[in-house]
């Protein structure tokens, strides 16, 4: 039997881009599945009281992040282009990731998205950027009704509170098990985790 | 010439302790020198609206913390014992910290330190472990009288705006030229960017 990660990540989130690009790799190469659970960091950031990013409440931290991220990004060779707002509305990004999971595209659907926004400095929140998307992804320009269609919205509500039960708090997160693993930096260590664990 | 590389941390801080018990051997591999910098995380806060911990105030970030430093000292072999309060009053610390400097002797009195409070749980607040903690590191106890001398507690504050001045928001963060890196996890990252660079 196989390890299980299941890997929760918010459409606006830098490092999210970061585990988005790498994660599937990573998992093959050890023999474990990934579930793939977009949630929305906006009900999470406001439950602490925070009505945008603590990256713009708080500007060293924010500064740096950028800083941070266009460094790893060049040591791993992913391309980084900074968009011009942050955090960029992720909602329907979101929404047509779940309707790709029924399609089984949620991963090339992700990756393309996250390409776009931290890769190219796009506006994921604009329906022609995700049309882009879901093309390079194998997807039909339909799935946006798909995605409309209120099980959809329902599902990704009930992620978010998934998310929030499991102790969540920031993007990207793992959970293996009881386990919960908070940011690109702890994939692996998540990863470990999960192979060591027989389900 | 070799390369240089500044440590700041804050004796209250969690994550300080998995980078003070392992720059030094990590560093010395590369040829590096570290200049240790304990500062105050206090004032930091104080200028984000902060009165106490972000691991206190936003109390799914706390839990995490905990269970993500003990599972990392369980992988590091470094004993764990989580103190009955927290963030601890590392001010005298600090200023002990200064003051073993003079003598050469910061890293042994932080590595000291930091085993007391995290490793066996022990209030640093209470002089008499940091005696205890002057004398594992080969320093007199008369040090602390040194540590309460006004050149003491100015350059703690001036260490403190310098590093408010660096961009930094919290510890353990690492300075290589003008490049700046937050937590443990960039370790290593800071001490490849201060091998590369020639000072």
């Amino acid at each position: 039997m196989t390890g299980r990660i299941t890997f929760w990540f918010d459409f606006a989130s830098t490092y999210s881009y970061l585990s988005v690009m790498r994660i599937g790799g990573l998992a093959a190469a050890r023999g474990i599945s990934v579930s793939w659970k977009p949630f929305l960091l906006g009900p999470v950031f406001a439950a602490q009281g925070w009505n945008t990013s603590p990256f713009n409440l708080f500007p060293a931290k924010g500064r740096y992040m950028w800083r941070d991220l266009e460094r790893i990004c060049a040591a791993r060779g992913l391309s980084f282009c900074r968009p011009d707002s942050f955090p960029q509305n992720g909602l329907l990004a979101a929404r047509l990731a779940l309707a790709a999971a029924e399609e089984d595209r949620i991963a090339a659907f992700t990756q393309a998205v996250f390409q776009a926004q931290f890769g190219q400095g796009a506006d994921i929140a604009d329906e022609r950027v995700l049309q882009g998307c879901l093309r390079v992804s194998g997807l039909a320009p339909g799935l946006v009704q798909r995605a409309l269609d209120p099980a959809i919205k329902s599902a990704l509500r009930a992620q978010t509170d998934e998310a929030i039960a499991m102790g969540i708090f920031g993007a990207p997160s793992f959970t293996s098990g009881a386990e919960l693993f908070w940011g690109d930096d702890r994939l692996e260590q998540a990863l470990d985790h999960a192979a060591a664990v027989t389900i």
